[in-house]
């Protein structure tokens, strides 16, 4: 008797929690590159994908990588995954649950008998804790890992490439993780991470692209002056402009569809309470799926710091740390993932995605759709990190669909 | 020859810069309570006193007191002085002028056979560097000194009467360092330390009060969330709830006359480019001669902290760390110094002080008056801390012209 799509969903939720038990740190769940749960969380996934009758291998950055492929099906495949590391102190969902629902998938498609052959990669490393740089494993995947990398050391001073020949695995065989030519393409379900699904009161949503990312510092310089003697009108205080223009931040943010703009940091000098501040140092970042408009935002902003300035006797100075273009997902993909949720009873939205995830990197290789599903709390990098059943239940219902689309219309398949 | 003001003005300077060169850090004045070169300052002090036929002693918290008693005067006398103690890596006139020219004016007295007892004092301590208690000196003139302080500690263990003690003095007999109980008045001149002289054009000032102070902190909390992943409307921002109200501040102290309002101080958790900020506490430091306007603006800022709390479903709290009333000037003193200004030919520029001075705690006690002047860049605390000459001359010629008038016009002087 073939399982329930709730049987499912609790299945994949009770094997996050098991692979969640798999950490550095007792009682918490932390999980970097190619640590020691590592290989435990391999071992585990290797068998479920054995059961399956999946073709596994970790490939040269320690990605765990199992292939399905229906006798007399094509060699065109669809790749299914995501991340199995984490943050320090992380939840057991992010990343994780996209890889427990893939074995769920394969195996809907074997019952279904879907002539569709489908790769599930675990991805090694996406978070970017261990070596201060994230996507190590999708970066392998699609063909653009920088092998300079190898030599990076971790904060124990323990290299990369050492990192990886300690698991059995050859760096010099990175060229080889590349995707097969025959990927057709890339889905990887993810929790959304923040708090819009909940607040619209949806389970799952169309993943439009990921933000293009502008992040920088803006620093107002004025004069410190004793608080007490100095009169407003003889002040040129940094604080007092920095403050103005992240009302300003806000307000634009407020009244530009989709525009993320966060003033997270701010440090100001001398920073003690009788004298007027005569330095702020103020962080930007700002995020939107159109490039334009984000760029358009920025200039904005900047333009009214500048105003600010001058009407305050100030001097105002930007400089920008990281500037990251959009990546929109595969039109054709995202058109059916939609479908899928149409089909399966699901309202279609789409959004975009505020944060990187693994399909980023992929898009650039191959066309990538992503699935997002709601997070309670829109709580995510915390223990507190959650995922409703039925929530998890729609994603699968969602993706089975997708992957029964793929395998009855792709023109690419020789059934 | 008597020497002109011109003369005695560069002289006083002179004496400062002289004074400057006795530090504990070459190359920079810094002189806390006590501490060798007050030993020095003492030793050219009481020289300079006793060439001026003055009664020398240095009282039991190291106050060095010199007291002009003229030949057939009454016992009713005129204080004068200022502090000899330092910020680290100070000005060379904060304080150590309003000592040189009480010299200064000790001898013009003299000349001019004034009938009027004058009484010097240099107060060992003002700024509270060593024991963190500022006006060690004037507080045990004003017989207000607690002597629990005795017990306590500088960063290096040694205990405040241990220290009054390495100068041979006796901390037992601190009660004995009280103003005479024939004092008619206590006369401070202090450069201004701030930027209102200069930005008015105008060399001296009466000072009306001191101001009263209210410090404390604000803390707004809303929620941390990840920049990327949590649109506007979904976001309680404590710093942007902060900066709203930043801006309040300022605007109140714009369109209150003489209210000094000042968030000097600014921290926000969790201080990172992208998380929007949970907590922001700034601190609020507000100023105003007179009580109630002060203690009316505290409440319309805490009203408008609520009111942006509640808008943006933050929460604030309000922490008051200190709450000093204003101190006015004795009025008839400062009655009598503003006709020596009108007299000597400057306008009757009265301005409270933003700071505090021993004026303050000897108000308490006996009848008061303070003379300000001009601040070269309202610089202060600093090494720059300048004064100009001529400043200094006018400063001694309504000072000389205010002692005439106390000498001439006291009923309680027997001569």
């Amino acid at each position: 008797m073939n399982k329930t799509m709730r049987d499912r969903a609790a299945r994949a939720i009770a094997e996050c929690r098991l692979i969640a038990t798999m950490s550095e740190e007792p009682g918490h769940i932390t999980r970097r590159f190619l640590t020691p749960p590592v290989h435990a969380v391999h071992a585990h996934l290797r068998a479920r994908m054995e059961a399956l009758c999946m073709t596994v291998h970790t490939d040269a950055v320690g990605n765990l990588r199992g292939l399905w492929q229906p006798e007399g099906a094509g060699p065109k495949r669809l790749v299914l995954g995501s991340h199995i590391d984490t943050v320090p102190d992380a939840g057991a969902f992010d990343g994780v649950l996209g890889v427990t629902l893939a074995l769920e998938l394969v195996e809907i498609a074997q019952q279904q008998q879907l002539a569709l052959p489908i790769e599930i990669i675990a991805f090694s490393e996406e978070e970017g804790v261990r070596y201060g740089v994230p996507f190590l494993g999708s970066r392998a995947v699609a063909g653009i890992f920088d092998e300079t990398m190898l030599a990076y050391e971790d904060a124990d001073g323990v290299r990369m490439e050492d990192t990886i020949r300690a698991l059995g695995l050859n760096p010099a065989k990175l060229a080889e993780a590349a995707l097969d030519a025959n990927t057709l393409g890339f889905l990887e379900i993810h929790i959304e991470q923040g708090p819009v699904l909940e607040a619209e009161n949806l389970q799952v949503a169309v993943v439009s692209a990921i933000v293009g990312q502008t992040r920088g510092a803006l620093v107002f310089t004025g004069h410190a002056n004793h608080a007490g003697t100095t009169p407003f009108a003889l002040r040129r205080d940094a604080l007092a402009g920095a403050a103005e223009w992240i009302v300003a931040v806000e307000s634009l943010a407020q009244k530009t569809d989709g525009l993320v703009a966060t003033v997270g940091k701010i440090t100001i000098e001398p920073n003690a309470a009788n004298v007027v501040p005569g330095a702020a140092h103020a962080s930007l970042d700002l995020r939107h799926e159109n490039d334009g408009i984000r760029a358009t935002a920025l200039k904005e902003l900047l333009a009214e710091a500048q105003a600010i300035a001058a009407r305050r006797s100030l001097t105002v100075e930007w400089a920008e740390q990281m500037s990251e273009p959009a990546v929109p997902m595969d039109p054709h993909l995202t058109h059916l993932l939609a479908e899928a949720l149409e089909a399966t009873g699901f309202p279609t939205k789409t959004m975009p995605s505020g944060a990187g995830h693994d399909a980023m990197v992929l898009a650039a290789r191959v066309p990538t759709a992503m699935l997002f599903l709601r997070s309670p709390g829109g709580v995510s990098h915390h223990p507190d990190e959650a995922v409703r059943e039925e929530d998890v239940e729609a994603a699968l219902q969602v993706s089975a669909k997708f992957l029964e689309q793929i395998a009855a219309g792709c023109p690419t398949l020789a059934t």
